[in-house]
């Protein structure tokens, strides 16, 4: 069956980067599940992003990270947005398990740094992330990179940035030709 | 007070259009009134978007588009968003007002085709749209345009011409300077 990826998010996550990670993933034909963190999952199942855009999450992140296994974890930035990210530890959890299995990781903006970073996630791998996150990442030496892909790890940095870092995840899963058949449409600079 | 700026959506419309828009004008400091269009307006304000994404209207625009101005209504894309777009007399009664008021109505994608061309508002305009729309437009001499200024009416193409389309709201809206302020921090191409 296609591949299946998880968009953990959480309060004042970037509603550009979620909604375009999320958008050309489905356009590919990926299973994409939107999973809520945090606070706010104890009781529903909508996030309100840094913005003040409201969006649905498919599930609960406590309810889908133990029972299922997914091909790619992709992880949106955007402040308070990555913070409550690194917060939760049922998501640490399922990251770590994620690379133990050698699985996809991706994240964006502020998240490389501020939710993988810590946890050693990033250490000896070539990573970048939004320039005022760039200090939080153990090396900037690839931080210059728009999509910096390292074994199982993917990173990017902004809402500029988010639609080929979301292609690269997309040639990831479906390889090459599948990503420029989802580019074509799109009318990409 | 800071510029307003109405986003109608409607079932099927493009979420990375429809989130695009709203984040960027709104961290350009515009007041910005999501408005969900149509039958689901009826009983709720959560609108179902292209690939699936909820996303939350903050009003119906029944309850505003009568009673409120605005500096400018932006439309997205996506399909059958456009099409549930241009069945809304009340959004058809609001663009025609906002020509009138000689403020500016801005759309992308299928929307300039499918909304704007069939009322007459691209008449003898500049404009663009979606490639696969272009021949819904009354001439397409400027449609390689990645986002076409003509008077009060500004067109744009897709998801990828979208932040470059968000962009050129601020611009009209606050000036050149805040349209490269908003601009620098989202690592852009
Ligand atoms: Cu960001």
């Amino acid at each position: 069956s296609a591949p299946s990826v998880l968009v953990p998010i959480a309060t004042g996550v970037e509603e550009m980067e979620t909604v375009i990670i999320v958008d050309v993933l489905r356009r590919a034909g990926a299973r994409v599940t939107i999973a809520s963190v945090g606070e706010a999952a104890e009781t529903e199942t909508w996030v309100e992003c840094s913005r003040g855009v409201r969006i649905a999450a498919d599930a609960r992140l406590g309810d889908v990270a133990e029972t299922e296994t997914f091909d790619m974890i992709a992880l949106p930035g955007g402040m308070p947005g990555a913070t409550n990210l690194a917060k939760c530890a049922v998501l640490t959890r399922a990251l770590e398990r994620q690379l133990e299995r050698q699985k996809t990781v991706a994240a964006m903006c502020a998240s490389p740094g501020v939710v993988l970073a810590p946890r050693g996630f990033l250490d000896g791998r070539a990573c970048t992330a939004h320039p005022a996150f760039v200090k939080d990442l153990p090396s900037d030496a690839s931080a210059e990179g728009r999509v910096v892909i390292d074994g199982d790890v993917i990173t990017s940095r902004g809402p500029g940035t988010a639609i080929e870092f979301a292609l690269a995840l997309v040639e990831r899963l479906f390889g090459a030709e599948k990503a420029r058949e989802v580019a074509g449409p799109m009318v990409l600079p």
